[in-house]
């Protein structure tokens, strides 16, 4: 299975090498080995494939995150090859953060992004596209099959008749999805050329939008180009993005706009965009911004968009608005996008979940012999779900705890640490600190990038994935 | 029964006035006043009570909520009216952290607290010690009653024979174990005076050892004595006071040590102990810090066990060891003492729940179908209580967040917002940064002042006692 993905991937790269050659900046050559490679890796894994074993639970577990380091490692080829990114640690940490749609990046301020060729740039931002793609499949098809993730609730209880259930088969599935995904990536494309935007540019500005990633084009990100217009798109892109891509097939397949209103999950993250810009235009106008309403408006629902969905964009620099602002972003970090989404984070359905049963909670204690289920709409979610999403809830948090004191221990301070690590679990990109906004990683230690492509694949794999094996029942008999 | 708490605080203030009139420096008539006052509102409220009105949950909730509100209040008295701590919300504050054993002070720097009356002093030191009998009645007693607290888990099965258990009734219980703390804090007094300590500061230091509380004579806490043999009494007893007092009292009954180490919880709060005083000891050594062995051994064991079980007291300025001794102290600070114990914090036996949860959901995924219980020690814990435990752990997450946010609002820096929250919701007292080891509250917005009260109430009383009477269900019918 990794074997084909590798030949889809060496397949893929053929794209770049297309811009490559049309720019003609010198990555050429890098490309086309990167291409051979790539596809003798994915040749070999296949040739060493045993017939007639079957794929269990474990080795559904292995084979996921095999298949992201595997990407990954291809995928910083290109970066290695060409010269671009000369040491591998910050190839792969570029490549791991593009495939796990991070937007994390190791490439410095003095314009270095602007400098480098065409197709390199370009196979940054399409990694975040590729991840994307295998994020939707994994979040919609793969996980729930193997019982990790906020997808579950719904495995066995779509709403509607039979009829509207996505078809089971994993294939059929994928097909589906991956039509709105790339229905979507075309639309945003059109869009941005539409708004004078290099037809380069608008192709990477969207891969880093439609995966949630964030690699841009330009070191200052969005607020390069200076335009309203690129800036509104985005946000509504990235806002889509952010989405059950169940739910946009489901709205296109019947045209109902209240197919979204009727979800209780898109209900509560519509209420989380609104309420948190809200509270972050109260502030900054309150606080006398210096920015008339509109930009202000602007600013703050592209950046609350932008983090909530774990993108990473940025238009202004959200560092620079006060304390206030700070901490809201630091929530957004760790709630995240819908399940089912290319975002990252805990997932809206998670906090839902605990929002709903801290309430039952309480209700409990006054009736303490009373049954009381827990509903989320209308569906009930079982005690079992309720258990794990909020042991993973406690357990992000506390993987969040034990990378901040990893990391100060090689001297970084506390709360660059912390934000460093939460953007790479949650597959934000900017942190906070000394990897906020206006900055980037490539001034880390060695050691501490490696933790950090760690946690990206934790987080973008719901952890649990991963963190299974290294439990000692994973390997017995 | 708060009418009878008030006449009891009313009766507990003669010690005060006993080491005013003794010391003579101008205190006397205030405590006068604050004794007749705190009498009058005792005996009103005896008055106003009905007879033949059953004591049912939501008055359970109730009672314990306003119980310590009133203490605060009586409290407050002896600061307001001697003038030694002018504004009500000041004095309301110190008394508030005095009661929930929390130690945040708004007294500030330039020896404020070493020019104020003996008689004040003790006074604001033995709301430490009363806030502490509180508490442990409250954990051991009143909360396995309302159902909420850690020590549920043993409410209904408490090891061994039957004859080994706590004698159900509330009156007895509190005899029992009050016993035990009035003999420990008469043994730390008598070994801080053999030491050199005078009979004065022994006992007020006492107090704020035993309550975990942190309020202490000088400024600069514990340090200010320069005193190794004082260091490690007051660690000594620390880690005691942060110990389920229904073990000491096994102990002391049984005289067999091993009741300790039979005790799951106990070997797990060793455990925390044990192993992030290592790792600070070692972190210290390898970034030479200028201590010889003991000194460092000394000044960390002391910091590990103070933060810990949320006493508060200093010997050294932790906040400048460097970044990752702050990260391992922020983890303590969430943790928190024992179950049982006068110790604030989530208590060790929630994190322990959690620990084997998350070891427990990860064998779940590999054997989807089989029934796996979860146990602490040889004692299943049932499903209830586990998500109990889990929901208590991320609500008390969620308000730091959300109090985190409110302060920064307030134009409080996001580390010193966080530091506050924490410190006062986990009844520590010295939190980070601007309200840091040797800083104090004193220069916060009142608003600030007023919310961290709440929250220093809400911690104590474990959260949902407060905040059940927020929710509809509780007034309904």
């Amino acid at each position: 299975m990794v074997g084909v993905m590798l030949l889809f991937i060496a397949a893929m790269m053929l794209l770049p090498l297309g811009v490559s050659l049309y720019y003609q900046d010198g990555d050429t050559l890098a490309l086309v080995w990167s291409i051979l490679i790539t596809a003798a890796m994915g040749t070999g894994l296949m040739l060493l494939r045993r017939r007639g074993r079957d794929i269990g639970l474990r080795e559904g577990f292995a084979v996921v995150t095999f298949a992201w380091a595997s990407a990954a490692l291809s995928g910083s080829l290109p970066f290695v090859i060409s010269g671009a990114i000369p040491t591998f640690t910050d190839a792969f940490f570029e490549s791991m953060s593009g495939f796990t749609t991070t937007g994390a990046s190791i490439l410095g301020p003095h314009n270095m992004i602007e400098s480098l060729p065409h197709g390199i740039l370009f196979w940054r931002s399409l990694t975040h596209w590729l991840g994307g793609m295998g994020i939707i499949l994994l979040s919609l098809a793969v996980l729930p099959m193997l019982g990790v993730g906020g997808m579950q609730l719904f495995r066995a209880e779509m709403p509607g008749p039979t009829k509207d259930k996505l078809t089971p088969r994993l294939r059929d599935t994928a097909e589906i999805l991956w039509l709105v995904y790339f229905g979507f990536t075309v639309l945003e494309i059109l869009l941005l050329c539409i708004g004078g935007m290099s037809l380069f540019e608008s192709a990477c500005n969207t891969f880093g939008t439609m995966a949630t990633g964030g690699f841009s084009t330009r070191s200052d990100s969005i607020g390069a180009y200076n335009s309203r217009y690129f800036e509104y798109v985005i946000t509504v892109f990235m806002f889509l993005a952010g989405t059950n891509f169940a739910l946009h097939y489901r709205f296109i397949h019947y045209r109902q706009p209240k197919r979204y209103i009727r979800n209780p999950e898109f209900r509560f993250y519509l209420m989380l965009v609104v309420i948190f810009t809200t509270l972050v235009i109260f502030y900054r106008l309150a606080t006398n911004c210096g920015e008339n309403f509109e930009t202000c408006f602007r600013h703050v629902i592209f950046q609350v968009v932008s983090i909530l969905t774990t993108t990473g964009f940025g238009s202004a620099d959200w560092e620079a608005w006060g304390a206030f602002p700070q901490v809201i972003m630091v929530i957004l970090m760790y709630i995240g996008g819908m399940a089912g989404s290319t975002g990252g984070g805990v997932k809206v359905i998670r906090i839902q979940i605990l929002v709903a049963q801290a309430r039952l909670e309480l209700r409990r204690l006054i009736h303490p012999h009373a049954v009381i289920p827990l509903k989320i709409g209308q569906k009930l979610v079982d005690d079992g779900i309720v258990r794990n999403v909020m042991i993973f809830l406690l357990v992000f948090a506390a993987i969040l705890v034990v990378s901040t004191s990893v990391l100060s221990l090689m001297g970084i301070d506390m709360v660059t640490a912390f934000g460093a690590s939460i953007a790479s679990l949650s597959n934000i990109g900017p942190g906070l600190g000394g990897v906020g906004a206006s900055d980037n990683y490539g001034w880390l230690p060695s050691a501490a990038k490696w933790l950090l492509v760690w946690l990206m694949m934790l987080g973008r794999l719901e952890v649990f994935t991963v963190l299974v094996m290294f439990s000692r029942h994973f390997w017995r008999r």
